[in-house]
């Protein structure tokens, strides 16, 4: 009988929600002791996501049902400003997976400014560990709080933490073209990502606004040892899931795209789910769709002197759950890749 | 150290064969010791499918240069015609779980019919047990060579054979409207598998013509006592994966739609594949994608006396793939979802 | 200087009253004197949708902002019970083409089961002509109130019709298996056609108990001179607009497919609007979406006897708006193609 | 009777020569004289499109049997180099508005380091117009030869010429992100565009080497007055029609977003075809889908001193086939929205 961990999902009833139960359930160290969602409480979870039928676990409750006592790691897919509120109310024995936006960014006066509203748990914020497993994995081993990363940040991130960090590129006008698709929405009801709306089309969204941006900025200055401002500009694309950064930058004096290519490879030449896209491939997001992988390369642009980087993730997975039970897997000293080997699922 | 089988994936360049080593690559008791795949031998896998990188695979190669002599089980994805040609030359030692058509239909001279060219290997042909693993599971243990059935068959066969077994349904005029994504057509170039001509849009095609009826009408012909001719019209949609079948029938005197949701919660309520779907909830080809399940359930019809059965599976995974390793699992005597406990990829 | 009618558009904010808006604005006859929208009275019908910006539209406004003296005809697109209740407000003079579900069943009672609440306008229902074109024509020559057929029941009257009233097939257990795209669901909110929802699959709903069906056995019913009841099976299909339905019968004795193909390509020889499709090509929505067309076609069964009939529109257009305008051309002796000569967008 | 001028359209068979003549044939100024196809020839139209049956067109033919006495103007779809062959044997007296890369680059050496063979019709070339029309209207006007841009330079310069003509943006190192969708890539067969491939997936191609990045270069060189080299990384986007470009830059000094808006405001404020997004609106491929619109606009960026700019059109209409009867109705002296006033197909 192998060693479980029991945990909890908070806010059970999102995508990141169900994605983290689909790939949890099979986890061979983690046992499914509570699923949470208040407007659902006391129904079961294939009632909310029919896919997740015959698995045997709890009905859905409110979290103050939960108890607590019982419970070593509670997941949070809870929407940003509810997160806070239901993380600090948790005992202190409980570690803390946070997939929400709410422990990411390390300066309160930011995520004011970002989310639109003081944070009410500063004290839990400063603890908080950005949960971006590759560059993070020592800080999150001994934490007990795990902010996961957007899923942009982390497609953004891994390509560019690298590159900025050995001086490659210039990091003052990096250009980040983003595309998603309509998963990275969730699954509240709006307009927009109807499918009617948002099949056989496409646009940007949130020109220059969007709540990534400044996460993004965070972990880059950091690496550059400088504060800086980036592009970032988002479009919808007509799919489920998976999601495309397409990323140009100056490089510095002296280097080449092949010394980022050779950089990326090197950096990453020991972690399980970041690769460099095969020879001759471009990173395609089937490739990695349900997968915990990104794949990444980087490019000779027309321009002289200039490189344009490309990753893709699943959005769900690396993206959201499967980075978050990565973090799980670290923080309780289990081998990293642990209940995440599936393979993308192409086509 | 768990006891493993040396496996070679024959035809490994289409989609069964890539969803085949998807699988096969995480199943605890398959080695995969080698690939074959004529027009790209030398090369490795992810030059033809970049998702099944950085797997430690054999190179593909040609099925002569495979050391047959070193292997346990052969699967087979090669188109119909081929694939009995390369079987019946396998030494005897190595069992064969065929994925093509060639061994399914038991009457040569219907295969001869349905696939315009006589059968060269009949004598294999009466060995062959048909693969549909809830319905013949005795037979597969026990046998050498499985013929996996199509797609569309699996749909339906699961769907209508307890009902007519236990006469139901009135056999003789059953109506099947079968909808399939793109990858029912496989991975050949032709126009209408072009994106721009299949995407938003849809039509029915090979009316009154599709090869799989023969294999419904042979599969329920036996299980009817008579032999039957179904209608059978399938229809081309715009998704990747997923099939659904909607099956119209009488029903005979004295019975109902309730009677015909109890016959099938009573004949798969100890299969880990076939599952109700909830209350509630239709069948739908998102809860099953990338998984073993196929859901399945009957309504009333508005027609008094008539029933609406319908189905829904992966094409890849239980349509193929998936119900290959199933079948392995049998054949070797492993708990029959071993690597097959994949949950459905929603959204 | 053309003649030219002025129309109010009611419940313009809706994808019907969008696409009727599309053709009205370039027909040559009609002048858009109003666009009624409560919820969003005083915009620009280019807030609501962008595509019909720079058109010099009225302002939408209040039904009651209308000066109903300066309207000769009015298109409703209001969802049903609403309909009746505005236009059994409107002054006499002026016509009504409605593309709601409120005058479409001659029965109030059967009104009342099929939509929940008693009919409030029910001498108006009275006069309504069902709005078929094709086989209403003379009684939409000259009536006031024209009920439009909603979408499925165009495609499968046109289909059925000819041969339920030439006695070609048995009309009491016919079979329907209908499959819309997502636009067939309207701009609401719901979950269930969101993008992430129901891209990349498909299921059935409202097995049995779609609205449209009693509208399909009233028409039916007349045809046949008996009172019918029939399968009719609705799926959800990833795409934005188009509709196929594929039928299924038992042939009247001495007959067969080509009889039925004959009686099909008879009765609509001069008809603009439907077409056999040609030799080889089963009807594909592609063909025909954003045109007013619909095309059809039959087909031999692969059980004797039986015969199939397939039959391909866009919903938007031939199942709602398009025909509306038809309609209109109709009732104002207009040539019945003028401002409807838009060849389908294909790919 | 209206005048119409008779026209070839040579090369029938794809995509742009099938939009061609869904818009020719309700052009009031068009007859469709002769459609050659030299594989399909001796066949109608509909066997190769079915969506263009019933419309009265002369069979496919070779392009010597067409009468070209008989002949005002030929619209050329061909492939490039077959384009220049066939064009250059053309009789004087018919003019030319060719849809093929052939005559868009001014330098023959360009051309042939673009299209990997020397030109073979340089003098013709000499004397092509390039075909935006927008921009070059008046040599359109008298030009006998008119070189139809790509359609992804169709909407980079409509975006970028103005601001770069005026100074408002630095030219020198322009990053433009474009995304099309699968009809930008033809009716061949290619395994890259089959559903399966690129349906719920995307990824970047051509990466620094795509074919119209040297049209763009040449273009924005003039207006720039000085040789750029410009940044050009197109991406496959799951949906058929449709084309989005993103473009960034740096603004000179004493300019921003606001007037970078002003001045496509001002340059376009005659234009039928080129229009401003709504206020508060993305330009959105769903919103010019199957129209001969371009939507623009641009916004501030996130990086102090830059620019964000956005256009939207239909490949196959505005970016190809819809720009091409635009050029008619110049060189002919039509106004010219005749024949191409569709409103988007939304949604």
């Amino acid at each position: 009988m192998q060693e479980k961990q029991q945990i909890a999902v908070v806010g059970a009833s999102g995508y990141t929600g169900a994605d983290l139960v689909r790939l949890a359930v099979r986890h061979p160290h983690i046992e499914i002791a509570a699923l949470t969602a208040s407007s659902h409480a006391g129904k079961s979870l294939d009632t909310v996501f029919p896919h997740l039928a015959n698995l045997n676990l709890p009905l859905l409750c409110r979290n103050d049902e939960v108890d607590w006592s019982t419970i070593d790691v509670a997941f949070c897919g809870l929407p940003h400003a509810t997160s806070q509120q239901v993380i600090r109310e948790l005992p202190d024995h409980v570690k803390v997976i946070d997939i929400s936006a709410d422990f990411r960014l390390r300066d309160p006066s930011l995520y004011e400014a970002t989310y639109g509203s003081p944070h009410s748990a500063i004290e839990l914020q400063q603890q908080a560990v950005y949960g971006l497993t590759e560059h993070y994995r020592s800080e999150i081993a001994v934490s007990r709080l795990v902010a996961c990363p957007g899923c942009y940040p982390t497609a953004v991130l891994t390509l560019l933490l690298p590159l900025v960090s050995n001086g490659l590129i210039d990091p003052t006008d990096l250009i980040i073209d983003a595309k998603s698709g309509l998963t990275g929405a969730g699954r509240g009801l709006r307009q927009n990502t109807l499918f009617a709306e948002s099949g056989e089309g496409m646009c940007a969204y949130a020109v220059a606004q969007h709540r990534h941006a400044p996460e993004i900025e965070q972990e880059l200055s950091i690496a550059a040892g400088q504060q800086l401002t980036v592009n970032f500009t988002p479009h919808l694309i007509p799919m489920s899931r998976g999601e495309l950064v397409t990323c140009y930058a100056r490089l510095t004096p002296g280097n080449d795209a092949a010394d980022c290519v050779r950089a990326l490879a090197d950096r990453y030449q020991d972690e399980s789910f970041v690769n460099l896209s095969p020879d001759g491939v471009i990173p395609h997001t089937q490739h990695v769709r349900g997968s915990n992988s990104v794949s990444i390369n980087a490019y000779a642009d027309r321009i002289p002197g200039r490189v344009i980087m490309i990753g893709a993730l699943d959005n769900l997975v690396k993206g959201s759950s499967g980075q978050a039970l990565q973090n799980f897997n670290v923080m309780f000293g289990y081998d990293e890749t642990t209940g995440l080997q599936q393979i993308a699922l192409f086509p």
